[in-house]
């Protein structure tokens, strides 16, 4: 029988390297102080109901077969945080949170997209200043170090920018559409964006939209141009404002790119992305301040947070081969000739050791033992008969090369 | 809005704690060589459907919005495995996998008992002898006294003996009803346990029930006793199985009690429980050999493996208060007075030491930031101003005393 569409098994070889990723992420989310919060895979349906505009036709949503209640599998875990906040006023602010975990989506299955797949976020919540924006993008840079993915890149823009040039100073009325192509500029290039902007509006707007546009690059330079050029508010005020998260956060890697635009409807100052040269897998990171959504549950708060695209980035690991793959957990296997009890003995004393250690189940001869752990790749193997076993004494076979060793020693050895 | 009946959410505290305990069985697990697989949280409706005998009406099951295709969440991790083997035939036996992960069951919530909860398991497949079942019983063991739960029994039983002496020595017919009676032992005693076995059998027989099932204790003497007593070609194998197995395993804290029944009807041969002392909440782990679960899915295997109920160990810790809680991972708070950029700069280098920092992020000036790692439990606060940037050097605040340290001295100093 298989999966449901969409939905994986793992293997052991595949399930280490995830659990190893989460691992490496979450000891990145931890460096920085964010907590772990739990919440359930499902919630009810009217939680998630009018959260996720145009997208929501892609929730799981179900009645329970006992009253038909109607429940729903979480679709990210940002609105699983809102009504969590909204459940836990005695939090002191400001809340700083982590979660890894499996979200649900039924889109059409696809090379890196999936119905069911794990999302690692961290969110700050009660932070109305830079220091918070500039954190997330710390996070991100740490992620990436830790990863050591080549040549990444932090895309930032910052909603109230494009509000002030859109809206204000082209005087646009209703951008979206604008956004939207501009949003296909790394599928279709400038020629098509062009195209399409020329349907929205006049060339001469067309001409200064892509001049906008074009000022993309290091954050510094961006800045200054657009303090220049602009003399609105919102953009004023945006400026600054990036002035002083990209100084708190470091200006390696981030780039001020002006056609950034992300599709979530509900970011209202920052937003960011990272891109890695090779492989072209979209962005790896997403996210943004979204200071008006969690009023939407009642307990009104600024907040900022970023998800780690980690199905992308176990993806491009494994295309790029920065990742090493094992078939087991164990580093020893301990194989005998007719002293079993001496074997389990050896086995026992390793584990402890904190080593893990597999032995014969299957009744199997020495050599038989040997191939189990070949087949497994377990790198070494520990030999014993009644020999060694009188003399507590050990063969470790390691390398190709065997040695004799005191049980003692043994240990010593291997769990060094 | 709540969650749905039944499913929780974790605050930091709690979240910390469950990872905690997780992480630790994990490292069990671990040791022992078993490796990670992971399924989905839904299956098939068909997967699912008849596996569970009376039981299937918990089993959370839908039909999705879109085709109307039939769904269901899992309800243990036991026939996603069965249906996993099936579907990867090319690995290697004994396959030894373990699982953490979440399951669902529409059962009434009490204390203990959730809609949504973990279980953490072990299995090892393909292995037909008693080393596998030797093995489960020692995982069981190095669980336990990871925790160092006090006083632990785990109780051991056999369904070839159950058959023998019910069916074939006794010769009562349909022994079900007669073991269910008996898996009441622990809550209505002797007494009640007798009356309801002489509404189903003559009381020569509930006589020689209740001396058959007194023979429990430690297992050399009951194996002894039963191998004297019983004829029965089905006992003769078990005890000679058991032997073996307990021979393995080590005997501490192993009883063997006829009394134990355990629900699930797949089981065929070694069955164990673990009860503990105190608090009073039931058995903590639960398993057994299931040689022909597997088979149904068109995998024909012998497997043995254990549950181990993890949210009945968390509330026993809790209760006996073997777990310590805190509110933060954080173990650092670097705190500044007009040197931002300076406390960023530390938190940093913290981080990199593998340290959890955090920093202000909200602006607060040093009494309020101060205030803020207090409330949070966070053990050291490191603080720095302007003269204190000049020197490369910072105050740490640690067990209510102050120390003046150099910045390279510092970062040594906590990261040890």
């Amino acid at each position: 029988m298989p999966t449901p569409r969409g939905m994986r098994d793992f293997t052991p070889e595949l399930a280490l390297l995830r659990k190893d990723v989460f691992s490496r992420i979450e000891r990145v989310f931890r460096s920085f102080g964010f907590d772990p919060i739990e919440t359930p895979i499902v919630e009810l349906w009217e939680t998630l109901k009018g959260k996720y505009g145009s997208e929501e036709k892609l929730v799981y949503w179900f009645r329970d077969p006992w009253g038909g209640k109607e429940l729903a599998l979480r679709y990210d875990l940002t609105v699983p945080l809102a009504r969590f906040l909204a459940e836990h006023p005695e939090l002191p602010l400001p809340f700083k949170r982590y979660a890894i975990g499996r979200v649900y989506r039924h889109d059409e299955p696809q090379r890196g997209r999936y119905r069911e797949f794990y999302q690692c976020d961290v969110d700050i919540v009660g932070a109305r200043g830079p220091e918070a924006d500039a954190e997330i993008l710390r996070v991100i840079g740490a992620v990436m170090r830790e990863f050591r993915l080549p040549g990444y890149t932090i895309k930032l823009n910052d909603r109230r920018l494009l509000r002030g040039i859109f809206r204000r100073e082209l005087g646009i009325e209703n951008p979206l559409e604008v956004y939207r192509a501009i949003d296909k500029l790394d599928k279709i290039g400038w020629e098509g964006v062009e195209k399409e902007l020329r349907q929205l509006l006049p060339a001469s707007k067309v001409r200064r939209v892509r001049d906008i546009l074009e000022m993309s690059g290091s954050p510094d330079e961006v800045l200054d141009q657009l303090e220049m050029r602009f003399k609105d508010g919102g953009i004023r005020e945006a400026v600054e404002y990036l002035r002083e998260v990209v100084g708190l956060a470091g200006k390696n890697h981030i780039k001020l790119d002006l056609s950034l635009v992300r599709g979530l409807d509900y970011y209202t100052g920052p937003i960011f992305e990272t891109v890695v040269k090779s492989p072209r897998i979209g962005s790896i990171t997403g996210g943004g301040r979204y200071d008006e959504l969690l009023g939407k549950y009642g307990k009104d708060l600024p907040a900022v947070g970023t998800t780690i695209g980690v199905e992308r980035l176990i993806d491009a690991g494994l295309a790029l081969g920065i990742f090493r793959t094992r078939k087991t957990v164990a580093e020893v296997y301990v194989a005998s000739i007719g002293a079993r009890e001496y074997a389990w003995e050896i086995a026992e004393r390793l584990r402890d050791a904190g080593v893990p250690t597999r032995v014969d189940l299957m009744g199997r001869n020495w050599r038989r033992q040997l191939q189990e752990a070949e087949k497994l790749g377990i790198p070494r193997v520990v030999l014993v008969g009644r020999k060694e076993e009188e003399k507590k004494q050990a063969v470790l076979i390691e390398d190709g090369e065997r040695r004799q060793l005191g049980l003692d020693e043994l240990i010593r050895s291997i769990a060094k």
